[in-house]
């Protein structure tokens, strides 16, 4: 057995409290390499009552499998030792425990489980996991009061620039609920709306203000009132690792200097302070944007009001963090402590182009913005620089960080106002557009969509990406307004694509098949990343009929395919090991093309 | 190469910034797998300017190499972009990025490390690494005023039982710091001194008053003073996982019952609540011990009130944390936060007797109570069950869970008032004590001292741990006192015991020889776990004169010994790889003997 493979961290996500009476487990080995993993655990309490658990394969990347395991109680978990039995395929046996990976039984050294406390449970609230989220930059959305504009505001649709203004607002996002409802979106994400420099608002001048370009408080409430009423969440964007040098604090600073009660707020490196990126630490070397000392207790104490208050007041649903992964852990720490006791309900989710791991341990975030997705979507469908064996170990790779519920609740962009359109990234071709959307809407986590990527927006990356919506009907791109409104209603009606397992059973070239189950649902989705039509053989666990829930025609749904009896031909195949897959369904898979199917419920009797 | 081996975890101990311009990477391979591996790193705001690192293999336990670099910086460590590159034995280049392993030079999908926050550096107080620690049980160690003993107390020095008090005080602790002074001791943890039932006070029932048994706060404040003055540092023990019956809020619960405004500091599981384990959650099935309920804010408020009671107010050193793993993690963030603000020098040691990742994550704790390092040796010296590979090993895999720094930290006891005396594990052999005690003090951590353990006090586990000392000197094992008097001098007299490198340079059946190193020094140990002479052929490396600083006699120190040039010889050995060693020394090791020897400076030009 590949011995140097085996680790188990002892912390998330290899062990940790699902709620006080379920512990998850998790063991990685070589890739390919275990016959069988099982956890074997007792209470100290009662020595004797020895449980054992086979694990199950739940992730596999290019080097590792992830094996993992629930294991329930009956009363609060606690003083349970454990340890991992490991048999190779070679024959070989192996046990690791604390001390390291042994050859014998173990009879001490035993890893520790010592008590399920409340805060240690994820506590990701109940709706966050699978929603579909919508991703709004305010100036650019839509213009539903022109009284607010600043001077100066650009022709709406003008090509975009990093200065100008277009004159959208909340009035407009209000105005336009509808549109989203209909569109079936669950959650909103507005960038910065606080006041503060700049047409993206991410130099904030007052935390406790509505920008007034973008409209009042009152017409906040009402937005959120909106949001609510059409079963939509909202989240505000809170930047909290700077600021813009209209920030009283800072001209405090720039003012009283050395004598202003606000220097400590900063990371002064000069006296006398002037407005240069040499005076004090700042976002790179721009010196608009003053990086906050979050150190400093006023300054966390000021970070906290400002949540509690949006949180308190106007009942928004959580807070998107920005450069979460640039601000100190701590603060985050802290900040979940105390608002998740005043509202469970609220989501944390950070922004970091990386590993969510360093935002996610000790539970300090619900979620993250998964770039990593994006990347390697990117790669796939618009760069086509990856087959579908290389994407799916990278996909792995990134869920084989988190825990399955943080898995769930991963905020997947294909792109956003940092990034280039993905459409733009396909260079236009929507057929790869589409099917990189679908793939975010079959895959676990939380779809997010970037506004306008529905109807067709596209773009370079910054200022190119922040055009505005085109509300003109007739030059919105209708049939991909109807694949995503298509592909979100899919998404909604079935709980395995928000909450199923996630295995691939074809990776062939650019075509690629995976299963997603949970337990009454087993559903199969194959995408085809190519320009020309293929014959496919898609591996199934069961023989038996199929129902299409989506494929690029809607004329197709609902209509029922068979899986014929296929015993051993998957074995050689991707998974052949974690699935032994008895059914296959023989397909011509065209160009660019996805097919969802789900097992009909009354063959089940048929198993076995 | 063994690409399942290969992990960076993108988290502590893999990578985090030592300070503000210091970060620490490290990469896990397969064990004598790689050949080479470089960080690879560059500021995303100079992407020209790429820095590579060659990484030094620092550890390796039986199935992994764990190789680390320390990369400094100008000003504040931020936006870095980095990725690992791994050259195997085999020939074969490998990359390690954020989205797994690949063959080609990385373009993307780099790790990050965004910003240098000073509360993310870690911050184990300057004084703590390599720290003598002195465990002190009150009641057994010195009765010094016999007005507060409590009725009924047993003899001093007769046979412990789990009932009974002897008397012992914080008098009594007082008049002896002259002989902890004289001993050698540079910090003292006490078990619980506040008022509580039972004689080892683990069951608080005033959390803000000194038991008057152990005598009043006037008495404490001069036995802080009186540490202070001989340099000695002082812990405390802070049991806040539950508490004793007698805890005002828990009676006010029992007599109020579901009007009391306690009911939300316990886990009550029925009403009426009895004295009962049926009624609340508490230790085990122990009644006497209700668990407190840390994730209510008043018992979080309670538990920093209390902490900084005797911080402020006493000037101790730092806390020894009860049971520390059984409380919320987030308990452990909160208290940190607040603490090291007002007090950046307190200790914060938690005890745990599994590996203290979980406790250390996200920089919760300075230290644990390192029962893991006690396991080794306790398998190796007393029960002999282990040879010195196996040793080498498990002691490597333990520190690979921690950074340097913590490692350093680590309070490594040899037993404590919960197992077992070491010398009755080793079924009184003086001898085996005596190399374990020397192994103690020359491995990295902090040693710490059961008390009585200097004089020969043995005993099984609990109660017989807890005896009380001798103080008849005629009684009391003058050579081991010596002994650890000895060991003690030589751990404070050298830098490198406390901060140096730690690598096996012999692992030969129950021979086990290792060097310490650090810039100025180099020193090496090697121990003989048998009960017969052996020959010893001890790679260094280089050959030169050297100098005994330990040995089984006295009469020894300070003679020198010759190390002869053996080009060669050791490139089968254990870290053969890691240590290219020129120099040997040929030795009669002695039966459970020990010798530490360091480089003589002067020779040091003589290299290359």
């Amino acid at each position: 057995m590949n011995r140097g493979a085996i680790v188990h961290s002892g912390i998330l996500p290899d062990v940790y409290p699902e709620n006080r009476r379920l512990l998850s487990f998790r063991l990685r080995t070589g890739r390919e390499d275990a016959a069988e993993c099982v956890l074997v655990i007792y209470s100290r309490t009662t020595p004797d009552r020895i449980r054992k658990f086979r694990m199950q394969c739940a992730l596999r990347d290019g080097e590792a499998d992830y094996y993992s395991v629930e294991v329930p109680f009956s009363k609060v978990a606690r003083y349970q030792k454990y340890y991992f039995e490991i048999k190779g395929r070679d024959g070989e046996h192996l046990y690791l425990t604390t001390w390291g990976l042994q050859e014998k039984t173990p009879e001490d050294g035993f890893f520790e489980f010592l008590y399920a406390n409340g805060k240690d449970c994820l506590r990701i609230p109940e709706w966050a996991p699978g929603q579909v989220y919508y991703q709004i930059f305010p100036d650019r959305f839509r213009n539903g009061c022109t009284e607010n504009d600043p001077p100066d505001c650009a022709a709406w649709g003008s090509v975009p620039d990093r200065e100008h203004f277009m004159g959208g607002d909340l009035q407009g996002i209000l105005e336009k609920l509808d549109y989203l409802a209909a569109l079936g979106i669950q959650c909103l994400y507005l960038t910065p709306i606080f006041k503060g420099d700049f047409n993206h608002k991410y130099a904030t001048t007052d935390y406790f203000e509505i920008d007034p370009c973008f409209g009042s408080k009152e017409e906040f409430t009402s937005l959120v009132e909106g949001c609510h009423e059409r079963g939509i969440r909202i989240l505000l964007d809170g930047v909290f690792n700077h600021c813009g040098t209209h920030f009283a604090p800072f001209m405090d600073l720039l003012e009283k200097q050395e004598e202003s009660s606000y220097k400590d707020w900063f990371f002064v490196t000069e006296y006398p302070v002037r407005l240069s990126h040499h005076s004090y630490e700042c976002v790179g070397a721009y010196k608009w944007m003053p990086k906050l000392n979050t150190a400093n207790c006023e300054v966390r104490k000021f970070i906290l009001e400002v949540m509690d208050y949006w949180l308190g007041n106007f009942h928004i649903d959580g807070w998107r963090l920005d450069v979460a992964d640039e601000v100190d852990g701590s603060v985050w720490t802290e900040v979940r402590t105390v608002l998740k006791e005043k509202y469970p309900d609220c989501l944390l989710l950070g922004e970091t182009w990386g590993s969510g791991r360093t935002l996610m341990q000790g539970n300090r975030m619900d979620s993250i913005m998964n770039y990593i997705f994006r990347d390697s979507v990117r790669d796939f469908f618009a760069r086509e620089s990856i087959d579908a064996l290389q994407l799916d170990c990278r996909l792995n790779h990134m869920l084989s960080a988190y825990s399955t519920e943080q898995q769930q609740a991963l905020y997947n962009p294909l792109d956003s106002h940092d990034t280039e359109r993905f459409l733009y990234q396909c260079r236009e071709d929507k057929r790869k557009l589409k099917l990189a959307a679908a793939f975010q809407f079959v895959f676990p986590g939380a779809p997010a969509i970037y506004y306008g990527d529905e109807i067709g927006l596209t773009g370079a990356n910054d200022p190119d990406c922040r055009g505005a919506f085109c509300w003109e009907k007739e030059k919105q791109d209708e049939d991909l307004y109807d694949w995503y409104s298509r592909l979100i209603r899919l998404r909604r009606e079935e709980k395995a694509l928000c909450r199923g397992s996630f295995t691939a059973v074809l990776c062939d070239g650019r075509m690629y098949g995976f299963s997603r189950m949970c337990e009454e649902d087993e559903l199969y989705v194959l995408l085809n990343a190519e320009n020309t039509e293929s014959e496919a053989v898609l591996p199934v666990l069961r023989p038996g009929t199929y129902t299409i829930l989506f494929s690029g025609t809607e004329d197709a749904e609902k209509m029922e395919i068979t899986a014929e009896w296929a015993d051993g031909i998957h074995k050689q195949g991707v998974n052949a090991d974690r699935m032994d897959c008895q059914g296959r369904i023989r397909l011509t898979a065209g160009a660019w093309s996805i097919l969802v199917i789900k097992k009909k419920k009354e063959e089940r009797g048929y198993e076995g």
